[in-house]
């Protein structure tokens, strides 16, 4: 069941007035991540609610309690939670999306003010969130209007969950996705989620994200003298902490990315049949990945393998080292307790939880070798699970035909190389599949300046979402 | 020629006023390292100037020009120069010391106000520079003072070298000591130098230092993408900076601190003869570094091998990384451009150029062993000449002479870790034997807070560097 014609062409004949409206909205200065900006973040809030209202939506702004931050303590920014439709004949569909955003200034190096859209001649609309992730957001507003309006049902039965703190870490939200997901909660009965809040692989080619790789964030330290010693006066008289964390960290991985810690790479299966053959479709080359690192540093000439590296493959860097000279100059210390930090991208199935030991006894195991009388701690700063779906179940195949209808294209099927938590919190509370749909494009600089969406993205991007609600309809005929 | 009973016994008579005066140099605020003080600074050479002709030196005050600190141009402490005695039949000593001083705020943790010398019960001395260095230059004014007031000629012809920013790098010393050094000029004629800067091995046994090793600083950068990446969307897709820079740190040095870089250790030549037996006669012991490292982590149980690390090896140490992550918390960054600081402390035949080759070739074939796409730069920050001299000159012989006459002790020889940069100006320009002869204990604290002589330090310390003249001037007689 492709969008009805007058759907496509309303939203062609409205444009002009959706930018106007995203336009309002990107002048909310809605930066959860500053105390100071709190207000605008929950007058984002009403105005989203308001919004809803507009077009039908009854909704509720879900408290989420108080929080500390720089030292205040502050309202969280409700939640706006949506609902409309409840026929039982219809599936349900939770959509997902945030209206908080990043910080942004002009002395940042923007060129035009963030927070007042401006839309440039080659039709990029560039301003602070308007594609992370107000566009998306409006998108699906666009699409109710379009119901709304002309007295129209929708195709299936709709949820919202709009949050506030996405870009703070998401305070609050999962103990309220739990909750509404119970019997009689707001997302009680909701057959699948969609999530539009990432990009595309590149700037050509729509994308459909079906996994997200996890993380371990591991801290070595190593301690030896009470205070930071004169390398003049010490130097080879004692065990310096430094020399035996650069020992240990040399064992972690080598310098094409294999990760040394047995057991690690290990967990992963290998490639199931034809899996490669997902990655030499996707629209993106060996030059892509160096154009956008900015060098010629990719770890192989083989793009399968540079993807399957990002995508499907476990990742560890080494970040940095808390407690040693970092300054320019040359300072002769030798520092009395260092700690070195690294991360593990994780996937399926590896978690934090089992990669743990292996990483502490790999450590514990090359320290040991090293004979030093310093004293080694180790422990995990922070864990993520890691994600992936069944890209043939009946929301992604809807996903999948409306972009074949809007773009005439064969979509990216792909895997993000980073996490984007609330996947896993819809994944987990609501047991239905989740669907991540971009809406921009690799290159609209989500948290950095000059953030963009192109003026086509986010008005094919609204056909592509209610395109989608329409085949997802179509699932529930069959 | 011990020196006559009666000047050790006009020490002890006047030991309170020598304090006095020890005070009123102290409350001087003559930090040179910060613009703020410049003037105190400028303040004091003129209070050494008077303070030497008052008893009978012919001084000048040298102008050293201009220089820029924190921005500011400002004009350069004036060092003092004096003269005394011009008898062809005596030798002529030179003795060196500053009368500028580190910072010091009651903030950063002293007791007492550091610029006014507070004694305590114990009989210390705590003030800023009590120790470093005003106590010394002191110590030769009480001799000068003896034998003014008293009409007696001195053993020796003397000359004075005090500086005012040692603490700063002795900015414009090199220059004034080659030109004063020449025919004609204040240290023509010049048979040897003392210099009295450094401190006992411990808190028991006077110490003569005859060595001091020299410093190569190295800087290695590794330079990968055109910004920092993310480890989500860059981990296993292109190469890491900080994955090749901890490999090639690793290579450097062992956790028992063997110099890994191949001809360094090599260069330098076994002990010789009895040369062990010089390291097992020095009154320290493996729990006397141990105490001062805070931690029981010296390299060996064997008190010999130990202090050969110390002064006779040459030692590596890794100071830190520029350009990675280095707070605490977990940053998921891939640094685009890492650079390791290491440095090698030298001792002779090493030498900052002898080293640079073989630490460049070593670190660019381990970087070519890695076989990554990231680029290295290697260079040195800072050099240093290591040096050692003859303990059996008649310079050392008078000290060592001085020495049990006044503690009634055999002295420690010692070669320090550390450098003491105008040791190697005077050797240089004067080419004669450049004594160390400290005053001060190893607990002294320097450049800490609560810095300290101890009253005894002071008072012997007087008898001692006046004890020494006697005795060089009895190697004249000879
Ligand atoms: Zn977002
Ligand atoms: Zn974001
Ligand atoms: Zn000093
Ligand atoms: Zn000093």
């Amino acid at each position: 069941m492709p969008a009805p014609k007058e759907f496509l062409d309303y939203v062609d004949h409205n444009a002009d007035a959706f930018i106007q409206r995203l336009s309002d909205a990107v002048s909310i200065k809605s930066v959860s991540g500053d105390p100071a900006y709190r207000e605008e973040v929950i007058k984002m809030s009403n105005w989203i609610s308001q919004q809803l209202q507009a077009v039908g939506v009854e909704t509720q702004l879900a408290d989420l309690g108080r929080h500390t931050m720089d030292g205040q303590d502050l309202a969280l920014p409700p939640a706006v939670l949506g609902r409309i439709g409840n026929d039982p004949k219809k599936k349900t569909v939770l959509v997902y999306g945030h209206f908080d955003v990043q910080p942004a200034l002009v002395s940042d190096g923007w060129n035009t003010d963030p927070f007042k859209l401006t839309v440039l001649p080659n039709g990029q609309l560039v301003g602070r969130g308007s594609s992370d992730d107000k566009g998306p957001v409006l998108g699906w507003l666009n699409i109710l209007q379009y119901h709304h309006q002309n007295q129209k049902d929708l195709p299936v039965n709709l949820r919202c969950c709009f949050e506030g703190m996405e870009e703070s870490g998401s305070e609050g939200l999962d103990d309220l996705v739990k909750k509404e997901s119970q019997s009689g909660g707001w997302f009680d009965g909701v057959d699948c989620v969609c999530i539009s809040d990432n990009y595309w692989l590149n700037t050509r080619t729509p994308t459909i994200t079906y996994g997200l790789r996890g993380l371990a964030y591991y801290k070595v330290t190593i301690e030896g003298p009470a205070k930071d010693l004169h390398s003049g006066v010490f130097g080879r008289t004692v065990h310096e902490p430094m020399t035996d964390l650069i020992k240990i960290m040399g064992t972690l991985v080598d310098v094409k990315g294999h990760i040394l810690i047995p057991g690690v790479d290990e967990m992963v299966p290998p490639p199931f049949a034809d899996e490669k053959e997902l990655y030499e479709k996707l629209d993106y080359s060996i030059k892509d990945v160096e154009d956008s690192a900015g060098a010629s540093i990719a770890l192989s000439d083989d793009k399968v393998e540079v993807l399957m590296g990002r995508m499907r493959q476990p990742s560890l860097s080494l970040h940095g080292i808390e407690g040693a000279f970092y300054g320019s100059g040359a300072k002769t210390v030798i520092p009395a307790k260092v700690s070195g930090k690294f991360s593990i991208r994780l996937v399926p199935p590896q978690t934090p939880e089992k990669v743990f030991p292996l990483a502490k006894a790999h450590v514990e195991s090359e320290f040991a070798k090293l004979g030093t009388k310093n004293k080694l701690h180790f422990e995990e700063l922070h864990g993520g699970l890691p994600w992936v779906t069944d890209i043939n179940h009946w929301n992604y195949e809807a996903a999948r035909t409306a972009t074949r209808a809007i773009y005439n294209q064969e979509p990216d099927m792909t895997r993000e190389g980073g996490s984007i938590p609330v996947t896993l919190t819809f994944a987990e509370a609501l047991g239905v599949s989740v669907l991540l749909l971009p809406m921009g494009r690799g290159d609209d600089g989500a948290h950095s300046t000059n953030e963009k969406l192109d003026r086509s993205n986010f008005i094919q991007g609204t056909k592509l979402l209610g395109t989608y609600l329409y085949e997802v309809g179509a699932a529930a005929a069959k």
